[in-house]
């Protein structure tokens, strides 16, 4: 097990990273104020690991309240939120009972936020098992549930007091989840580490067969990018948004097809071929960089080709993003292979180009 | 005016307290990061002061959206809260708009919720229209909705850019509602300072009369100490539970009777009342002072004598209050008149001759 330390102004906390340590009620009792948890997870993780976990806090004599919700981006919504709520309140879990969330990045998503309102601020702890919610989700202190009119508009920054990432958990997860979970990896080589980009390249197929010690490695240097990241940036006011890199032509596809058609990882995926083709068109990347990040894209399982939603659809949809100032677009894009940069006012022909280019599917 | 400044770990901001100050537009201007805000109301607050806040502010070049809710304790639910979202999306409102409450502590705490959950925390202002807002929920940055289990269950720490407290709005307030936030005023006199209780028993005849003189004093004042007390303990975590002398008995009372049948206010001002009663009973103040201290509230125009709810529904409803720690109950009491402090394992036989006691209305 290796750990990682973020430091925050107001906070700091351990992100572990290893081997069985879902069983290891020792990495959690020292966040505990009480002996009392809520463990929120869902359907389909419960029967997985969900008494593996509650056991061992149990043999600890911490209090288990299991709340299984259902599974599904769909349910990331006020009304799941509200089961939380219903189920803390009927066994009068008081204001230091902490919430563990077991689950991918939905289920840390909506506890996060129900520790944050919980009675004004519960405590949280993060057992992440999806690849994308342990590199990605679980570490930063974004909390958020979904609109009807837009993803991730009603949240919270809300920090964890830790994170479990334990590598085992990944054995069971789709091999579609687990493509998703590495868009969010190779993103991180994209923005800010063309070594790492490197080693990618080369570890690509031991991470697709879920080799421990690459994905202790590849959730390592990920975690250790984003801690960076977020540490000079908690509140996303500046350099926090590099990390959305890929993230709205994304969030576009996302919308566009209706949430839940393609995975989060597999919008960013090709997310991230558009922002790389944008930065060619501009001239900053040249084509053999451009090649480059589009296989590694394909390699990882990920579509590098976006659905053809019309460029009225893709302007509509760019627009409604969190990261709109004033009306503007910005745009997180490639100044080389391993360095990204925010960009307002991109030239909109360039745009257009690439929003009707190689990379958008044809429907023939 | 005079503004007292509130000084906090992660910010500061003023407390303007005049007349007249609705239409000085200037006083908002430097807290907008953008020329766009959302003026939150209600349908009774709306026809007497939105016009004149919304010109004020359009005059300088401020877009205004106003969201105008239903008016109510019960509208506290996140139903309504959804209705400031979806006035704040469908007008694509970015995460810097400002969000103004206009109005009372129910769309003050509403308001402020919203506001720390728009897209995970957009600027506040609070321009609070009733005395209990302005002396009690505008400052200090408590924000909340109602949970069917429970009031104020879920919400957030979120603190406003600005507080405004114009004493000329309160001359339409229904004297039921300014008695109930007199009985906040009198809480501070109490719990923290009786050179001020000497001061409100002289000058409660001004108050009720809405001297302006006399209440831009008790709202100073009470600022001054809830400020005093919110800088020690932000999230309260200690000192700040004495801001809940008689709200343990209060809180039993709404929720006994049903939320919205007393006004919190009354419920506090009978609370408080059981509050001395229970000191006095403990033999902490003398009977002197307990008379002193009802005859001020019963002065104000609020109840000195609490329903008669019954032993058994007065602890399971005082056991759901979120100062509970542990299961055990904690109260507020006064060691003399100026002096509250914090009990925990009060004598149950003491508890029990207050709860059936004097001060308790008999049904015949
Ligand atoms: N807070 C942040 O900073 C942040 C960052 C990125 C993404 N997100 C959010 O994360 C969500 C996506 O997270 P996700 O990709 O983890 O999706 P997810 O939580 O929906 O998990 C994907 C699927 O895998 C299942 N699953 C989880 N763990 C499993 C396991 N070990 N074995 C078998 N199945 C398993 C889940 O039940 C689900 O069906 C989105 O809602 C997105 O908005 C948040
Ligand atoms: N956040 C905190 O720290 C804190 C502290 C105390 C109370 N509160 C909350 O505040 C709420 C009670 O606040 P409140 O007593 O202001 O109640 P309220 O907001 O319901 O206002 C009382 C009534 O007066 C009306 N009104 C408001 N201003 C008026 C005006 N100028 N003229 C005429 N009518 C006016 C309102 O429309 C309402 O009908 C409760 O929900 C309570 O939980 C919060
Ligand atoms: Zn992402
Ligand atoms: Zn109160």
């Amino acid at each position: 097990m290796i750990t990682l330390d973020l430091c925050l102004p107001d906070t700091r906390y351990p992100i572990h990273i290893g081997r069985g340590l879902l069983d290891d009620a020792q990495l959690i009792l020292p966040h505990l104020p009480q002996r009392k948890v809520a463990i929120v997870t869902n359907a389909t993780v419960a029967p997985l690991y969900l008494e593996r976990l509650q056991r061992g806090l149990e043999e600890a004599g911490v209090s288990v309240l299991p709340i299984v919700l259902p599974d599904g981006e769909v349910y990331k919504t006020w009304d799941t939120l509200n089961l939380i709520f219903d189920a803390l309140l009927s066994s009068r879990a008081e204001r230091k009972t902490t919430l563990i969330a077991l689950g991918g990045g939905v289920i840390g998503d909506m506890t996060g936020f129900a520790a944050a309102c919980y009675q004004r601020g519960a405590p949280f702890i993060q057992v992440p098992t999806t690849l994308l919610a342990q590199v990605d989700s679980s570490v930063g202190g974004k909390t958020a549930i979904n609109h009807p009119k837009g993803k991730n508009m009603i949240g919270a920054f809300y920090q964890p007091r830790a994170v479990i990432a334990d590598m085992t958990l990944l054995d069971t997860l789709p091999q579609r989840e687990l493509s998703a979970g590495l868009a969010e990896v190779i993103k991180y080589g994209l923005l800010g580490d063309v070594d790492f980009l490197t080693w990618l390249e080369d570890n690509m197929a031991a991470l697709r067969a879920r080799d421990y010690d690459a994905l202790a490695y590849a959730v390592r240097r990920s975690c250790e990018m984003k801690a960076e990241i977020v540490v000079q940036d908690e509140k996303e006011t500046g350099v926090r948004a590099l990390l959305n890199l890929g993230h709205t032509f994304g969030h576009a596809i996302e919308a566009g097809l209706g949430f839940g058609t393609w995975l989060h990882g597999e919008a960013v995926g090709a997310g991230m071929v558009l922002a790389a083709a944008l930065s060619h068109e501009l001239g900053w990347i040249d084509e053999a960089a451009l090649q480059r990040a589009v296989r590694l894209i394909g390699a990882a399982g990920l579509p590098t080709q976006a659905p053809d939603l019309g460029l009225e659809a893709w302007l509509e949809h760019m627009s409604h993003d969190k990261k709109v100032e004033s009306g503007k677009l910005r745009f997180v894009l490639l100044k080389r292979l391993g360095e990204a940069a925010i960009v307002e006012g991109v030239d909109a022909a360039a745009l257009e180009r690439v929003l009707t280019g190689p990379y958008i599917q044809r429907a023939d």
